[in-house]
């Protein structure tokens, strides 16, 4: 019999959905070193949190975050938030000696995004950023491919993530436009994806010169015709010196027409290169020279030997976006049995996060910002 | 607080797999009438059994599908055995005045898909054939654009469906190489899907002119090196007269080396045109004839407007292969409580078997067959 | 100094402006063992003759194909009439001794083509049938890789050409709708170019099962609101068993809607597979089996290495749908210097012709039709 | 009879070929206002340059571009020279009262550029860069869709111009890598594509900033061992923020392993996108947002109703890229019977001039740069 894991989910919109799934599914696919327990949901209006935890699987239901992390039946806080309480929900859970689960980014600053890597550190708790895309099959195949040299030295990275949902200007002035909750744009939104794509496969950034635009400056208040400011970004784009050499452009839009949920890089080395896009997420473009007859070829990433693959189902019968949560827990799961933060961990999550914060200040300045070397 | 509906499944191979997840996740994402409950998983191995109901999800385990069957608590019976199985336990079942979910082919031959169709005829219960393609939401999207007449009247079916698994002459004499157990080769296990969409969206053949091929002609007995005689084909074609007018070309092979899944169909009509692949089964392909600047394009089939989009992630988040098996659960569900068997239905499923037979007798016979005018 | 080589040309359409185009470039292009002389135009109608003389670049004009056959300083006779007329002139032009270059089809009836080439053998002279897709750098490319042995053993052709020009009812009844001018419709027109793919890449057909369709069975004569009868097919489609055990089918279409020139082959052999589509035709796809990180790859056929290209631009520069033309007339070019007919050669067309007049006659039987071994 | 117009043409490496085509072809495909002769190749090797002459199609040879200036029978100077000769050449031909057409960029320095534009100016001579790839019909497609409203407000113009051809660093110091002839590297060769194109479809940048990289810092000279240092970009990359209020990345690199001629872009404006790809050159993808079934549509862009494409071949019959010379020789000789110069002209050149010196200004001082507003 299993030891159990009990779980605590603080949030239960589109990334509460997306957690809860893969909280169901993993065991199911995975052997596990523990049977996931999906105890509490946390909330703060008592209706909606009960409909949800009866659609999403949840045992109980709480109003506080606070007396759920204090809990000492519960293992694992899952912090499923707004970015403006990651930080005081991280930092609770840290000092409880919870295994803390984040979503991304760490934090809507810096400085709190410093402070949740010190609670980590200091209480020695097994802790992990959702960065999901990195456990899309292709995108950890990438990663593998890199490692065994098979594109020779790094040259570039061009990243774009496009989306197109508020590009009409009477979509409201929901969260994601607020910087207050939400930290900043389509630079927090959707570049930090692709910059941790960019990391995790490319290396750290020496250097960065951020641009930010806001093509909608106000938008209806929810629920009423009154137009209220946008003091968020609609679109980020930034040049990249990484510290290995390479450079890169990444980019990301909320006003890119058409394009519902494009997280594409290409990727090119010495030796070959590398194209991926999230719209088709079970491919695998890879080039290797080898002379006149190479060429772009399109790897269907679905094989039993494939990344994470063997669970589920034969070749070329693909898997979905939601996947990749299950495999980020996977992970985590194996983190805790063996007391190691998986990556991303917190410490990850910050080197993301002084990015984002450097393309930020240089957006503002003007100037090419320098980030401290990698340790 | 919803009505219970007990199920009871036999086998746990693949489509056991697949059908059990569907269980397990429709209820998350669907508002149902019913709330399904994974009652007893049926084998013959009772140790096998057993693990594949603990990661599985079901709650009880049989080794005799007779037994079950008889249960008064059991109220859907859902068949996932190889071919040769599904009459015997589809009739008992329907005798039983069960609710029936039969997997593809219907049966192995055409006899045993009559008797089937009679027997839940004359037991009136609710029956499905599950070939579940015709629910990924592109499939279903083709249909409704059909209908509306955005293609004016069809002239061409073009479905090809090609994986290429054993085409190493070394892979080993599984069941669905014996006719005993499969019924056929490619046909039924391959054709039949392709040739399940044409019907579902061009309408019935009228006359068929089938091959049949076997390139390999024995193979190891599993476990040894002992070759024995396939029985069954590896590649299987054939020109269609649908009775609409429009004409066809129908073709699965088991030998496309390269080709994983590929299930794709191209429909020509008057005023437009449909291209479908299930290893993207996200996108639909269509042309609409507008002048020179008409292209085909490529549709997300992913907005919450989309056929059975409204459960699951934001425009652009992809679905997979397994979703198909819980859209088709969501909608035998519904039939239960409307008391009416949702579309394919044996019935369906028998015509279906009888152009597969019509191709399998021309292809021994070197003539077009004539199938029987629709009702 | 290079001997000149005097090109007489008969028709001035849609194929004589294609050929004037590649006996004017291919010199320029390649180095030659003769100079083309574009010496005489010929047709029936002087003063659209003049014009298109003077447009397409030709030196003199002529009225009588017979006077032009039979004048000493012609040494080539090209021609790009319907098919009704090639039987007559090359048969005429063999007798006189001049190397003769045919469009295809080789001619409408049977009967016809065997006289040419026994025309042709009798008088001893260079003869070649203009299918020019088999000088597309990648077709012949994909020649080469399959000489090599790089997908093993052939076992699926699988080939279309789709057109949509008349798809419209309204569209007018022009010769290429008339029996007696073209032999047939899609057939000879479309189809007998994937089977010339087809036997250039897989090998000679053992037995054909065919059918042909008329969509719109009349159509308003040209300049006129009357409407008179189609007598050829809009679609045509065969099974075929290649006499090395391949199978393939193969179809065209007039009536595919969205399909401009959609002349596409799926080879599947043992160990890899090859696609190529006439609308990309600087492009094949290939993929050999190397295990789960295979895939198709997009080879870009512009290298100076690939068949042809050393005389276009730098790789990636792509060039279009003439050179196949041009690339048609170095090799004939080549076998006039060696006296030697270049494939394919009359006989090879007549081994076409063969195929399609077994079509034919099979879409009227309804029976599988056989051709004679190769010899 | 129509007028001639006689033609010299300094240079006849990759350039002089393309263009020497061009003028051979465009009379045979379009009725022009003048006949082009092809009356003077110029060079300084005699022996090269007869065989040139000889294999291009032209009447004469001089070895002075001086002497040639100053003949009163030349009516046009075509420009095909490393930058460094495009100035001297250009003034001289306009004192001369000569047309010009010159290939980009317009020259190695901007005083060079400004003295050309004044030379023009000054003499009032029809004067012409060679930006080709405005006139892909797809891309002058493009532009029609943007200027007739289809995209609606432009947001943001993406465009890379990927090749691969030195990126192995044994690759020989030849003239493209050395600043005092070629002016830079992919800066100049590469990216003023894409920016050309940025400014035809999107208009003028009024900032920039910029940066470049070189990889391979020295290479052998040509035909020994030694290496000598590289003194030019081998990949640049700016953001730009466009008069408009749109913004952008654009890039350039000839370390894109496998990339072969990849000139790319995408534009997303309020009401729909576009895409492009040089490499399919006959392709655009167009969006426009009219709900859920929206979708990438790729238009051929060969109908005879599609810019240059009525002399061409029927539909899906594609032209390569020597086409999109042919198609400038037209707007130019059109231009020249009109007494105006066609778009790009010297002072459009100048403006690219401008953006690319600010871009190189930009890398040097890691500022954004501003540009003069447009007049």
């Amino acid at each position: 019999m299993k030891k159990k894991l009990n779980v605590a989910m603080i949030g239960y919109q589109f990334m509460g959905r997306a957690h809860s799934n893969a909280w169901r599914q993993v065991g199911r696919f995975y052997d596990l070193p523990f049977e996931p327990v999906m105890k509490v949901l946390v909330g703060r209006n008592q209706a909606r949190l009960t409909a949800a935890a009866g659609t999403l699987g949840w045992q109980e239901t709480a109003t506080s975050w606070q007396d759920v992390v204090a809990r000492p039946d519960i293992d694992l806080i899952d912090i499923c938030t707004p970015g403006d309480f990651h930080a005081p929900i991280a930092i609770a859970a840290a000092e409880a000696r919870k295994t803390v689960l984040c979503e991304k980014p760490l934090a809507n600053t810096l400085v709190e995004a410093e402070q949740m890597v010190a609670a980590v550190r200091k209480a020695g708790v097994v802790n992990m950023i959702c960065h999901n895309y990195r456990r899309c099959p292709a995108v950890t195949l990438a990663r593998q491919l890199i490692d065994e040299g098979k594109l020779g030295t790094l040259h570039h990275y061009r990243g774009v993530y496009l989306q197109d949902w508020p590009a009409n200007p009477d979509f409201p002035l929901v969260w994601r436009f607020q910087k207050a909750k939400s930290g900043s744009g389509a630079l927090g939104d959707l570049l930090s994806h692709t910059l941790d794509i960019a990391r995790y496969l490319v290396g750290e950034p020496a250097e960065v010169s951020g641009s930010l635009k806001t093509f909608v400056t106000e938008r209806p208040v929810p629920g009423t015709t009154t137009k209220a400011p946008v003091d968020v970004d609609d679109a980020a784009m930034t040049m990249v010196r990484f510290a290995s050499g390479a450079v890169g452009t990444i980019e990301a839009s909320r006003f890119a027409v058409g394009r519902k949920n494009h997280n594409r890089f290409e990727i090119n080395g010495s030796k070959g290169s590398l194209v991926w896009d999230l719209e088709r997420m079970n491919e695998l473009e890879v080039y290797i020279e080898e002379g006149p007859n190479s060429g772009f070829r399109r790897i269907m990433v679905t094989d039993r030997s494939h990344p994470f693959c063997s669970a589920w189902w034969p070749a070329g019968h693909i898997i979905g976006y939601e996947h990749s949560f299950t495999h980020t827990l996977l992970d985590l799961l194996k983190g805790v049995a063996e007391g190691k933060s998986p990556q991303p961990d917190f410490e990850d999550g910050l080197k993301n996060q002084r990015a984002l914060d450097a393309i930020e200040t240089s957006a503002q300045t003007g100037q090419w910002v320098k980030l401290a070397p990698p340790a």
